[in-house]
């Protein structure tokens, strides 16, 4: 094993799979793309117990070249692939789970694939063996779990192709799964990544030792064919940065080489050498049914399509990507969640900033934000306190920069009033909702389809432990997941100020909600005014969070006659107006507002069809 | 030739060079890397008239797999690969410049190469051919300079590997060459790149029909393994975005294909279709030993190894790089741009925004930007008018947001007051100088030492039209290019409101200049102070440039006392105080400053070892 090196389709093992349990098929397997599989078998290894109510199990799909040794079985096995993930008191916790994960078919790890024998020829499959798709590993999946007396799985997790497989569930069987985490997935594959398998796949096939795939009972393997094409995916699982930090010159000690390239290069003398060692032990019949596999899976090219082919499910969702994986980009996951969106409120989504590339989610790098994403999505605490004064202490500086555009916020007692502006039957989309405190709130009080935006990953893993769905955006970008009027209210909770384009994200909230809540500080505020007048110095304090004029992002000042004629003039009408003396806790007056209030809540709509708002007053 | 496809190393025409000259080199061509080549031909091309004065030569250089046949000879001629930039009334004009183009030496297309005979065995060199460097490459072209009768070449331009060469002269060569434009090129590859290329140099060696390289008198040639390395290659030139583009299924008719995989995947198709053309033209050695010689090329591995490499260059440079180009990214020629700056004065960057990857350099989708840019620098026009007005036209609506940012900009009349602050032989960094508007007046009355950072690309191409060195930067990222105390004045002129951190761009400002120079519009003006006290509205028109406080980004206030508290709590000392009523255009006095003017001037430097800064006086 090579310790510097890991990778999505790396099976860290070589042994023998000692606790694979076997299940044969009784009857064909018809596959989706025409065929059927006679006899199959399925190999997968499970851990923990089923609990009585059978409502435990966790099923683990694995990667490429994976296989179903997910974790060890005990302190003398031999280490799993996913070890940081599944195991006693990980985030997929086999004490309290019933964990499964089966080797898929087309693959070379006991599991039916192209070197099983044929039973209508007596001689292996070969290229022979039919195109299997994704569609066909999880209808496998089904059957064991039906031979296993699980009616509904609790979650079905995996990376890759495995996210893949997670897809597959949530498309084919959204009512036997209640929960779904694809990671480092999309719902079909880039242009780029096919083309990468494609000329992979190419050097398999027109290695002369393939010959036409029927080399099982030659003495020579296409192992160059099949060196390239694993060469080729590692680099693609990687990113730039996380190629340059591991093959800097000189880190890797010289190593006998075929040529002088790899001597010269340490990352050819290392592609080189984990070519070989992939070659000894994985078939290239499998290794281009499974990258086929993933060519042809394909749910959608965009979230319209996406959405229909999703359309029956009504899982919960954690949808996890890496900021650096070239392979399935983010913006590939944020179209499923922008699909799941379509039909669902409970998604959750989180773009994980990283080196890491693809690799990532079998990494330690970022564990402690997509594992514990993982562990409270699975197991969320409703009720346990917010983190924030803890998570505060461990935040970036740019994080803190980020919390600080965000005014008076461990002060938020317009929350109080907020809740009062919200009636409890309302469906309820925060933006910018932090660690999700409001909506927190919200829920304990009766309001039962809530949602987040928010754009720190520390407040997103803080939402998923208190089980409150939320998306990974910027607000500045688009919202356009969320359809017209899906919401009861959006609220806008002292976030308008930092906002690039105020009139965008007004609309925006108007578009997805019936109703807007906005809470904004009002720099019009006597003692601001008083400052500037008297004193010739810009406000500070209340409105820029302590911090002074040059130690803050910028920030949108502006007053409730501002704001009022704001709404005026692009025709909102404001149906609720809220105007507080923090300081006091004192509800101000409406018509000395825009002097006495520092902090102003207006419940707005857009205009049309209503009356006009009454013209507001000059203070 | 396919229209759906240019590559940057692509040759179009496949028609023999009928244009073509050659120079049979008298003296063995000794290598950089050991051995020496006897009877060396270099085959070329040039078009236009050579000065009398033998100063308008310009060389461009080829990519991978280009050859010297640039641009047509006249209308009956093969197209060339790089018309749109070389031509009559083209960027490089060949009715204004002498044009030279040659095959590189290692290369098939006529200049020596492992298809050459070794004179020692009377037989092609094949894989005995020597390994040849950038170097080496560029050691035959000055040989050619030298053979023309060119003592000073005028400028060396060139993309990809081409753009190695162009680096190679300005550290070889850098007495003999005026200007040097290097294009989406590196001083060394990525770890990735590299991993690319030994991918596709295993495919090649790989090939039974490689035979060890002496194919030649064979009648098979190592074509699966060119392919395989071609078709990898075509990945890496396109961006995600453009690969998609140009691949949507259903886009390309069907073709005949090998396999069902290409018939499936239109984007396998494509890259067989272009694989086997390819391989029927180029020579599998010389395209190992290209992409070696790409592979070697190192300068340095960051900013100050190349700082030395580069040190003895005095040469004007444009460094041309684009956002999408995952190959040689934006941030490779960005450290070619700092280790310029720790030398020289006369650089020129632009990161040219663009989805079309590596590519980008030999399409028209950007032409507007860099051909103007090769076109401007090429031929500045010092005393042309600014062209904002007509520029200002066609900005995109980011554009225009980001233009917003720098108030009052119309109405510079503080431009007059900076001219008096600045002394005529002072050195000058202008932050933000938009279309070098300033620099311009600088230089116009004697300032010779001049420089700009700006993040518009147009304003950009702008500044190269007059001839104004330029760094394409966002001001609230590093400006760690710059030498400490390089600059005698750095000016930040309407800038600082809308910076990120304003701490960073001050210490910034004062660590790279020896005076910092900041004009910044007062807060506390009192038509703002009325404003807000009396009417409890916040500024607008002259601090938000005729912008409501909904439709500019969020902008820093700050009054003049705001900024001298900050400078007192900071220790820098003020030198120089100017205070303007730009209505009236009346200078106003120190001690009524704060209430009545509307824009600040300040003259700073770090305090150290100064005397304090006088106590500022509230008003």
């Amino acid at each position: 094993m090579n310790d510097h090196f890991e990778s999505s389709d790396s099976v860290r093992s070589q042994a023998p799979l000692r606790h694979a349990k076997e299940l044969l098929f009784e009857d064909p397997l018809h596959l989706q793309r025409g065929g059927a599989l006679e006899g199959v078998r399925l190999v997968y290894e499970t851990w923990g117990e089923l609990s009585p109510e059978r409502d435990n199990a966790i099923i683990v799909c694995h990667a490429l070249s994976g296989d179903s040794h997910v974790t060890r079985h005990g302190p003398d096995d031999d280490p799993g692939w996913w070890e940081i993930m599944v195991g006693p008191g990980c985030p997929v916790d086999t004490e309290r789970y019933f964990v499964i994960c089966s080797n898929v078919i087309g693959g070379c790890r006991g599991s039916t694939g192209p070197d099983s024998i044929d039973p209508a020829t007596g001689r292996p499959f070969g290229a022979n063996f039919p195109s299997v798709t994704v569609g066909d590993m999880v209808e496998a999946q089904r059957r064991l779990v039906d031979h296993l007396g699980i009616d509904v799985v609790y979650a079905v997790i995996g990376g890759s192709l495995g996210g893949h497989q997670v897809l597959a569930w949530g498309a084919m069987h959204p009512d036997r799964v209640h929960s779904l985490i694809p990671m480092a997935t999309s719902a079909r594959l880039t242009s780029q990544a096919i083309a990468f398998d494609v000329v992979g796949r190419n050097a398999i096939h027109s290695d002369p030792d393939f010959a036409g795939g029927q080399y099982y009972d030659s003495e020579r393997r296409p192992g160059v064919g099949l060196a390239l094409a694993r060469m080729l995916g590692h680099i693609t699982y990687l990113s730039q940065e996380s190629m340059t930090a591991r093959f800097k010159p000189g880190l890797l000690p010289a190593q006998e080489m075929a040529s002088e390239f790899e001597r010269k290069f340490s990352v050819g003398s290392y592609l080189a050498h984990q070519g070989e060692r992939f070659v000894e032990r994985f078939d290239a019949n499998s290794y281009s049914t499974l990258s086929m596999a993933m060519d042809l899976f394909d749910l959608g090219d965009d979230s319209s399509s996406l959405a229909t082919t999703l359309a029956t499910s009504g899982s919960r969702w954690l949808v996890v990507s890496f900021s650096s994986d070239w392979l399935f980009p983010p913006f590939q996951s944020r179209e499923i969640v922008d699909a799941l969106l379509v039909h669902h409120d409970r998604v959750t989504y989180c773009e994980v900033e990283t080196d890491c590339g693809h690799d990532a989610f079998l990494l330690e790098d970022n564990f402690d934000v997509y594992g514990e994403l993982v562990r409270g999505f699975l197991a969320p605490e409703p009720q346990a306190e917010a983190r924030s004064r803890s998570g505060a202490e461990s935040e970036s500086e740019s994080e803190k920069r980020q919390r600080t555009t965000r005014l008076v916020r461990e002060r938020r007692i317009d929350y109080d009033h907020l809740l009062a502006l919200v009636p409890s039957e309302a469906s309820v989309l925060d933006l910018g909702c932090g660690n999700g405190e409001l909506l927190h709130r919200l829920r304990g009080r009766g309001n039962e389809r809530i949602m987040g935006v928010e754009r720190s990953e520390r407040a997103i893993v803080e939402c998923a432990q208190r089980g409150i769905p939320v998306i990974h955006a910027d607000l500045d970008a688009e919202l356009g997941g969320f359809r017209d009027g899906e919401f009861d209210c959006v609220v806008l909770s002292q976030t308008l100020q930092a906002m690039g384009d105020v009139r965008r994200i007004v609309g925006e909230m108007l578009r997805v909600g019936r109703r807007g809540i906005v809470s904004f500080p009002n720099a019009a505020f006597h003692s601001n005014r008083r400052r500037l007048a008297e004193e010739g110095r810009v406000p500070e304090s209340s409105i820029l969070d302590e911090h002074q004029w040059y130690d803050a992002p910028p920030i949108r000042l502006f007053s409730i006659l501002d704001f009022e004629n704001f709404c005026e003039s692009h025709e909102l009408r404001i149906l609720r107006r809220v105007f507080l003396d923090t300081s006091t806790r004192a509800r101000i007056d409406e018509r000395e507002a825009n002097l006495m209030a520092d902090l102003a809540i207006f419940v707005l709509s857009d205009g049309a069809g209503d009356l006009p708002a009454p013209k507001p007053k000059a203070l």
